[in-house]
């Protein structure tokens, strides 16, 4: 078998502002630029931005859903997982990465951190939670990308 | 945005004799080749059989798994999602589905036969629990692929 | 420090007609009267009934509560725990359990009946389910629980 | 039905310094001289600590077990509840509190942290995680439950 696409799980708030979806689109289109697979939460906001992103660029997409429901996936998700697991998502969704990148975000971004780093998978961020030990701060959304790789690469999951 | 692919659950055994896996292969297969996402548990028996059928036709796979790292997922998956979560990790194997497959299995895929029936998913069977209401019974692989389809279409998710 | 008390878990519908009703209130009276903790969904049916007869003989009741608030625990409940894990809470019920009671139900109860079984948590039934191998049949109440308080001597947890 | 004991759970990490054992042991003396009921991970270090002090004031406490074994729990545990959800035990460890009172910790403390505020569940601090915003920091370990009592009772759940 040919190896597996790297997937890089972008985390970050269920709304945001013009300037944020604008990241987290370019953070999507740019996983998918370099073959990766792009996972989030599958709703809206930074999710559902990266999810275009992604999409504008030919990129896969997968959504890990905490209602009981695929149609409650955004419409750039191309393979929604209803979980009906509520917060809990949040745990498969940072474990199914070989790296996050976190684009703003709340308190639902921060248990997504804070737990993505007690499993060791590498968290970058651009714009997010600058205060948290152990998360790489990127300069760009490109930028974040390419370190997310990078770090995907160096532990294979 | 065009629509989403069909996506069905295979269940089966983690372990399974030659024939049993054969008739997996068939209706991985099968669903490839009518355009479905194949999502299974990501190990090994009827789960990579199935896989295995479902890549022989150029399809797409996705593995559901209960450990904590995608490498613990057979070669025929193209994206693990390591749940960590245990046995709970069958209700997530359902709930993403549109129609759930059977392929014989013991109490793992007793549980979650009865898991999607009780989230109304629907469930066909082939060779596996002819004694549980509300299976549909199906009497070749494809038989079984072609009514999962037929009933995932009367309700999208 | 002293030994911990047996935990049963009692599985049953959501809701039920008065016999059953009346068989959970002597299960979770005979759970009570030689010490158990009586664990169980929480909600109503067979839950309620279980737990009201734990508390009628003064023990202790725990309810792994699928939604949000444990506020949705029946009025017998002692120690709610709301988990917002939708089924998978299931999977959170009889993992608990030292050893299974079930009594009637439908598919959910099925699937903890299949669960159990997958972890090798032994499950008694009275008037629930007989087609299952591996659950032992008891023809009352009282002998129900009376077997699984023995099934949990021989593998403590 | 008399009312239900409030429940709080205590988060730290799963091994400490004398120092920080002997804060979390205070911590889960005055919950059980207050009559509450202590909820935790079940394991070790700050959790190990706090479920001795409430045993010695004679509280009821419940562990909240990521493993998928009861025989983890530590030995002031009374009723262990196995999950088998690894990491995911962090959501319904919180979310079965009315409220949560943090003592030091790394991420995992950190996730269920976060996971509290964003579920709306008060989390008061002692010695943990000052940067957070919306957790209470309290002065003394007697303070901090003080603190969580009155918070819980804010919002009954």
């Amino acid at each position: 078998m040919s190896a597996r696409p790297v997937r890089i799980t972008v985390v970050g708030g269920g709304s945001c502002d013009a300037r944020t979806a604008a990241a987290a689109e370019r953070v999507g289109g740019e996983i998918a630029r370099r073959g990766g697979v792009l996972i989030c939460g599958g709703l809206g906001g930074v999710m559902e931005a990266a999810a275009r992103g992604a999409k504008r660029e030919g990129g896969l997409t997968v959504g890990i859903i905490p209602g009981e429901s695929g149609e409650d996936a955004n419409p750039y998700i191309d393979i929604p997982i209803a979980t009906g697991l509520g917060e809990a998502r949040n745990v498969v969704n940072v474990r199914a990465a070989n790296a996050v990148v976190a684009v703003a975000g709340r308190y639902g971004t921060h248990s997504e951190i804070a737990l993505a780093l007690g499993m060791g998978i590498p968290v970058v961020a651009f714009d997010s939670w600058a205060e948290i030990d152990d998360v790489i701060q990127a300069g760009s959304p490109e930028e974040a990308v390419a370190a997310a790789f990078e770090l995907a690469g160096e532990r294979s999951r």
